[in-house]
C-alpha cells in the first residue's frame, strides 16, 4: 500500500473542501448570518491539516487499483466528518452524528434528513447542504484530477473507483481531459437549469438550491413540503433536468461533436427511456382516478423521474399512493439512472447485462454447446466486467439485507425498515411509511444512523472501494 | 423437441399419480368419506389419458437437457391439474382456481393454502392434500426413472431438471442407482419419524400428515393454528427431523456407508447450521422478554428450522414478534435448505460460492492478476456452474420484483404483498401480515393466486425448466 500518496491525496482534498466552503461564506456573509463563522473555522482546521499533508512526497509510483479504491473511499470519508463540522459548531443541528448523517446524505447526493424542520436552517446552511449534492454528482477526486497535473496511472484508478457504472468509458484518449469535458458538461447544464428556473421568476436562491439537488440527483430541498410548494413551470423544469442529469454523459459530449448515430444505438439510454416511459404510464393510470389523468401524468412523471435518477423530490407524498404504483417506485430505486451519470442505483447497463446473461443461459440450455458471445452497443462483454457485474448485484443484496438485519433492531415496521435501507443504499433519499416523501430519518436509533450512512457511502462508491478498507490483505505490506 | 418421449413421460405420471391416489381411496374407505368417489373419478381420467400415451413409441433418441427440463416442467403443470380435480369434484374446494393453488402448494411443498378453514375438509382430502408434498419433496420424474428402466442419457438431465441445488451429484456411478438410494432414505426417513410421533401418544393420521409436511419440508397442518396445538415433544421431533430433511441427502449416503471424515468436510452441512444456530441465538435473545429464555429458544428453534428449511409450520404466530425477528426470518426464507434435500430456497450451497465469488473479486483487486482459484468442498468449481448461478441468482429476483408488481395491484400492503411473493417463490409457506402463519391467500384474487402458482413451481423447479417452456427456441425445429 502507497502510503504516501494517499496522505497526499487526501491533504488536496481537505484543501479543496475548504475552497468549497468559501461559497457558503458568502451567502452568510450576504445574508448578514452569524452561522458563517462555521464555515471560516472549519475552513481553517482543514487547511491546517490538509496543507501540510500536500507536502507529503510520494515515496514510490506504485499506484494501482488497490490504491485508487482506498484513496477515494478514504478521501469521501474525510470530506464527510469536516463537511459536518459547520452544521455542528453553530449548533444548527445540534448532534455531531446527525450532522454527519445530513453531510453524507448530501456528498452522496441520496438526500435522506435528519431534520425535523428544514425552514429554521440558516440560508448558509441550507446552500453548503446542497452544494454538497453538487460537489459528490460528478466526484471529488475526479474534480481533483481535472484540475491537478497527475501522472496518468492512478487518474483512471480514481475514475474506475468514483465514477458509476461497470466500466469507464474515455470520451478522448487521455483521462484527465475526459475528467475536464465531463466537469465542463456537468457545469454547463447545471447553468442552463438555473437561468431557466430564473426564467420562470424562481427567486435565486431556490433556483441555486433546485439545480443543486438536481444536478447532483441529490434531493435536499428546502421546504418541508419537498418540491410540492413550487409552480407547474418549476415542477417541470425539475423533471426535465432530472432526467438529464441521469443520462450518461458521455451522450452529450457525442451530441456536441455530433455523432448522433452513437447516440441512437446506445442501448442503456433507450431502456432508460422506455423504463420511465412505462413507468410513467403505469402509475399515471393507477393514481388516475384520484386526480384525473393530466393532472396524475405530471404527478407520476415527476416522481417517476425522481426516483429513477435517484433523485428523490417529491411534488405528492407517494407514501398515500395505491400499492402497486408504490411498488413501481421501490422498484425503480433499485434500478436507478445510466452509468456515467450523477445518479445512483444499480445502473440501467447493469440490469440490461444482467438480462443478457439469462438470454444467453436459455440459448445454452436450448442448443447445447453453442456459446453466445454477449455484446453491448455492438462491443464484446469482457469476461471481467460481467464478473465484476454479478459480484456487485450479489454484494447490493447482501449489503441490504445485513443493514435489514441492523436496522429492524430498531422495531419500527417492515416496509419501513426496508425502504429506509433501499433507499439509502441507492442514494434515492425517501422511502414509505416512517421515511416516505414528507418524512424523515430522525427517529432512527445511533446505530441505525450508523448502518445508513455505511450504505449511502457503499451505494455512492458501489460497494468495492468501502469494502477494501475493510480486507485485511488491502493493508499488508 | 422430441415430442414424442415427453408425451410417452407424461403418460407415465398420469399413471403414477393414479396409482398415488389410491392411497387417499383407502382413507376414505377407512373413514367411510364418499368424498372418496373424487379420487376414483380422477383416477379413472388419468388411467383413460396416461395409458394410451405410455403407448407412444419414441421415434428418436435425442435427449438433451432441453427435453429433460421441458419434461419435468410439463409433468408437473399435468400432475397438478390432475391433482386439484377430487379436491373440485366433491366441491371440497368449490373453486378449481382454489383447488389448484391448494395442490401446486402441495406438489411444490410449499404449504401456502387458500383454506380459511382447513378443519372442515374430509380426512381423505387432508390426506391428499399432504401426501403431494411427499410426492413433491423428492420430484415425481425421479420417482419415475428409479422405477422405470431408462436408458442413461435422460435421467441424468430429469435429475439436473428436479433436484435442487447448483449441481446433481451421484452417489454411485450409475444415475438410476443413485435415484433408488435417495427414494431409500427417504423413506426410511419418513418411516423413522413416523413412529417417534407414535412413540409420544400422537394419533395415526396426524402422526402420517405431519410426517408428510416435514418429509417434503412441505407444511401443511390439519389444525388452523398449524403445530401450536400439539405437545413440546410432537414440536420438538418436528424440530428435529425438519432439520433433517433439510440436509443434503448424499450426507446419509456417506453417513450410512461410514465416510464420516466426508460429512466432516462438507462445506454447506457447516453453515447450514452455523446459519440456524445462529438464527435460533438472536431471535430467542429478541423474544426472551416476552415468554422467558428457554420457550423462546424453543419456539425460535422450531421457527427458525421451519423456515430455513422451508417447511413452513408454525407453533406461535410469528407475526407478533418484533421487526428483528421478523427480518431475519424472511431473510431465511431466500437462503434456504442444503442442495439435494427436499427443501426449497436460493440453497445454502449457492450462497456459500456467491460468497466466495466476493472474496475472489477482493483479492483480485487487491493482488492485479492473482487469479484465485475458487474451491468447494476441496473441488474447483467449474465456470459453468458459476455462471448458472449467477443466471439462477438474477432471474430469482427479477421474478421477485416482476409477481411484486402484478401483486400489488390488489392493493395489499407493500408487507403482505412482498413476503406473499417471497415465500411462495422460495417454496416456505406463510408470509407476514396478511399471509401470516394464521392467515391464508384466500384473498388474493385470481391472476394474484396465478402468479403465486408461477411462483411456486418456478421456485421448486429452479427458474430453468420453466423458463424454457416459454422461451421460443425450445419449441423451433
Amino acid at each position: 500500500m502507497n502510503k504516501s500518496i494517499i496522505l497526499h491525496i487526501i491533504g488536496w482534498i481537505l484543501v479543496f473542501e475548504a475552497v468549497f466552503m468559501a461559497l457558503p461564506c458568502i451567502v452568510a456573509f450576504i445574508y448578514g448570518e452569524s452561522s458563517g463563522f462555521g464555515f471560516l473555522i472549519t475552513m481553517g482546521i482543514c487547511l491546517l491539516l490538509g496543507v501540510p499533508l500536500t507536502f507529503i512526497k510520494r515515496k514510490s509510483h506504485i499506484f494501482f487499483a488497490k490504491e485508487g479504491f482506498v484513496s477515494v473511499a478514504l478521501g469521501w470519508i474525510v470530506l464527510s466528518i469536516m463537511g459536518a463540522l459547520p452544521f455542528y459548531i453553530t449548533g444548527e443541528i445540534p448532534s455531531y452524528v446527525d450532522a454527519l448523517f445530513e453531510v453524507i446524505s448530501g456528498f452522496t447526493t441520496t438526500g435522506s434528513s435528519i431534520l425535523k424542520d428544514i425552514e429554521i436552517l440558516s440560508h448558509c446552511m441550507l446552500f453548503w447542504r446542497s452544494f454538497t449534492h453538487w460537489i459528490g454528482g460528478m466526484g471529488i477526486l475526479v474534480f481533483i484530477l481535472a484540475l491537478l497535473p497527475m501522472a496518468g496511472g492512478e487518474t483512471m484508478h480514481f475514475m474506475r473507483a468514483e465514477s458509476p457504472g461497470p466500466s469507464v468509458g474515455k470520451l478522448v484518449p487521455r483521462i484527465r481531459i475526459t475528467a475536464m469535458l465531463l466537469y465542463v458538461i456537468y457545469l454547463g447544464l447545471t447553468i442552463i437549469m438555473i437561468l431557466l428556473l430564473l426564467l420562470g421568476g424562481t427567486p435565486l436562491f431556490d433556483s441555486f438550491i433546485i439545480t443543486f439537488g438536481t444536478a447532483g440527483t441529490g434531493g435536499f430541498a428546502i421546504k418541508n413540503a419537498s418540491m410540492a410548494d413550487y409552480s407547474d413551470y418549476i415542477q417541470n423544469i425539475t423533471t426535465i433536468f432530472m432526467l438529464l442529469f441521469g443520462v450518461n454523459f458521455s451522450i452529450y459530449y457525442l451530441i456536441l461533436f455530433k455523432k448522433i448515430k452513437s447516440v441512437l444505438k446506445s442501448e442503456e439510454l433507450r431502456w432508460y427511456l422506455i423504463i420511465i416511459g412505462s413507468a410513467v404510464a403505469m402509475i399515471a393510470f393507477n393514481i388516475g382516478g384520484l386526480t384525473g389523468f393530466f393532472a396524475a401524468l405530471h404527478d407520476s412523471a415527476f416522481q417517476v423521474v425522481s426516483i429513477i435518477t435517484t433523485t428523490g423530490y417529491a411534488t405528492v407524498d407517494f407514501n398515500l399512493w395505491p400499492t402497486f404504483s408504490k411498488t413501481i417506485l421501490v422498484i425503480l430505486m433499485f434500478v436507478g439512472a445510466c452509468a456515467g451519470s450523477t445518479g445512483g442505483g444499480i445502473k440501467v447497463s447493469r440490469i440490461v447485462i444482467l438480462f443478457k446473461t439469462i438470454g444467453k443461459e436459455l440459448s445454452y440450455l436450448i442448443h447445447k454447446r453453442s456459446i453466445k458471445v454477449l455484446k453491448y452497443d455492438g462491443k464484446k462483454i469482457e469476461h471481467e466486467t460481467l464478473r465484476s457485474i454479478n459480484v456487485y448485484f450479489v454484494c447490493n443484496l447482501l449489503i441490504l439485507f445485513g443493514s435489514l438485519i441492523l436496522i429492524s433492531l430498531d422495531n419500527f415496521d417492515f416496509t419501513s425498515s426496508f425502504t429506509a435501507v433501499v433507499t439509502t443504499l441507492n442514494n434515492v433519499g425517501p422511502g414509505l411509511e416512517l421515511v416516505g416523501p414528507v418524512s424523515n430519518f430522525s427517529e432512527f436509533s445511533i446505530l441505525s444512523k450508523f448502518v445508513l450512512m455505511f450504505d449511502m457511502l457503499i451505494g455512492r462508491l458501489e460497494i468495492f472501494p468501502i469494502l477494501l478498507l475493510f480486507a485485511p490483505g488491502t493493508w499488508k505490506k
